[in-house]
């Protein structure tokens, strides 16, 4: 198997209702791919930073096996910034301020030794950008996860469905499953999306939890009730992280698989939100992965015996 | 086994995205026990209606299995009367009118038949009135389950807070669980309302499904993805109905079966948001609640083989 990655690498600022950090290591491609570290021995990324990336952040994804020969350094331009405040209920947030800057011009190239991808996960970027990177592979990988958000809703709805339609697996928000359809009803909304292209469909609720959509059946996954939520910043992404890292692990795209893969993706963005940023992503282990996931099964499971079963 | 219930008999007129009612039969002991009829042969309700209220009223609760030994009706006075309208996000409504009428001056009465009662449901009501249903058995039933509102934590908290005190299981949604506790984490918030006295608390989230806490455990349960929900007047008293009636009927009060009455509870609301009023609740079959309930089980079945299991 080989994992490829794409999506931005970033600095985050944020503020939230327990603090405030200065800029610190963030982007898609980030939490995608130190969640996915935790499944599979090497994950390539493809992404651009600019000269004011520091050797700390690369040495950091290295350590979590990230591969960076796709990751260009454009030494005179500067790294993509994002800032944002979450409210007191830290489901909401205002966009403080965002600065593409490489991001701006970035043509991702794929290294030869990108090629062998069999799971490729698109993380949020420009759809056209998402796109390039499916054509640029000279084999269809085995399985094609895309995340993406509102604003390319709102701003390049055409380019988004022509990329959606080359998909496997969108993965995607509630209000944006709403938008993107034209549906209130998340149910009636996954069968509009589905319609599109993609043969499964996520639905993330945050702190309510997943849906897993195909034609014909549907996956809930709950999300773990916390005592406190930190920082809410790449949960979604270190959810989709482990959901395509746990597949490509297991190699099998089987409907029942990627029930598990949910439940393994929800348990990573437990982890994630924890701590500021990628802080509790960095040095977790397998253990605590493993008893996360317990968790997982003792919060949904329960026993009835129906006479038809 | 016998099962008591009290709470409000009412009218009710609804407008939703869907259309608007005139006055129709509503109320929270109404959607409890036509809920709870599905498990128990009987049930017995303590409330109290006008004049006005009609005869095809109280004969469809008859019919199904509701005993009105314990119904007062005031031939002079009119029955309570609630109206509200529901915003276009189905989770949120408007309260338009709300005539207290028979319910200002009501004095629960048990019949001496209803003394034998080893489950009660206090319903919505004052909480003065719902401690004197307590205070009326001359033996403390197996089981007390009760349900309020914020309404009652805005103008009689420490009423409150005493009755609470006396039962075994609160059910309660999210937001009056944070009014309640004073915090917004749902798992913080748990621990502080089980501290007040109850064993086990059950946060509703409507849309998003319910957690059933104790002092150890917690379990959730989704809500089932409707297609479309035609008007959620009376699904936490459906949950509340079909939760006391599965445990009254199994005689299990067990966490692995409130487990199941927590399914069977959340099964029974997802049939009372399908049409307006206790419609769908009236005739419904076995057979269809057998098969909502497999809906469930598919919903969150997931196999996921541990080293350490």
């Amino acid at each position: 198997m080989s994992l490829l990655v794409i999506g931005s690498v970033a600095f985050d600022a944020i503020e939230s209702p327990f603090g405030k950090t200065d800029k610190i290591i963030g982007g898609a491609a980030t939490y995608i791919s130190l969640s996915a570290s935790n499944f599979v021995h090497k994950t390539n990324i493809v992404s651009v930073v600019g000269g004011d990336f520091p050797q700390t952040g690369l040495d950091m994804l290295k350590e979590n096996n990230v591969d960076l020969e796709g990751l260009q350094i454009k030494e005179n331009e500067k790294t993509f910034f994002w800032s944002g405040k979450y409210h007191n209920d830290m489901n909401t947030r205002d966009t403080l301020d965002t600065q593409l800057n490489v991001l701006e011009t970035f043509n991702p190239v794929l290294p030869n030794n990108y090629q062998d991808c069999e799971f490729l996960m698109l993380g949020n970027l420009a759809p056209a950008v998402q796109k390039q990177v499916i054509n640029g592979l000279h084999n269809r990988p085995k399985l094609i996860v895309m995340d993406t958000m509102n604003f390319w809703m709102d701003i390049a709805m055409d380019e988004l469905k022509s990329t959606i339609s080359m998909v496997d697996v969108l993965s995607i928000n509630d209000e944006e499953a709403r938008q993107l359809s034209g549906e209130y009803s998340l149910r009636r909304a996954a069968q509009k999306i589905l319609a599109m292209g993609p043969q499964y469909l996520i639905i993330k609720k945050g702190e309510h939890g997943a849906l897993l959509f195909d034609n014909n059946e549907v996956f809930f996954a709950p999300a773990l009730p916390l005592e406190e939520v930190f920082d809410p910043t790449g949960a979604g992404d270190t959810f989709a992280g482990g959901f395509i890292g746990y597949l490509a692990e297991t190699k099998d795209i089987s409907f029942s698989n990627m029930k598990r893969a949910v439940i393994y993706g929800s348990a990573m963005a437990s982890f994630c939100v924890e701590k500021f940023g990628t802080e509790r992503l960095e040095n977790l282990t397998a253990g605590e992965l493993e008893k996360r996931v317990h968790e997982f099964i003792d919060l949904v499971q329960f026993d009835i015996s129906l006479v038809n079963s």
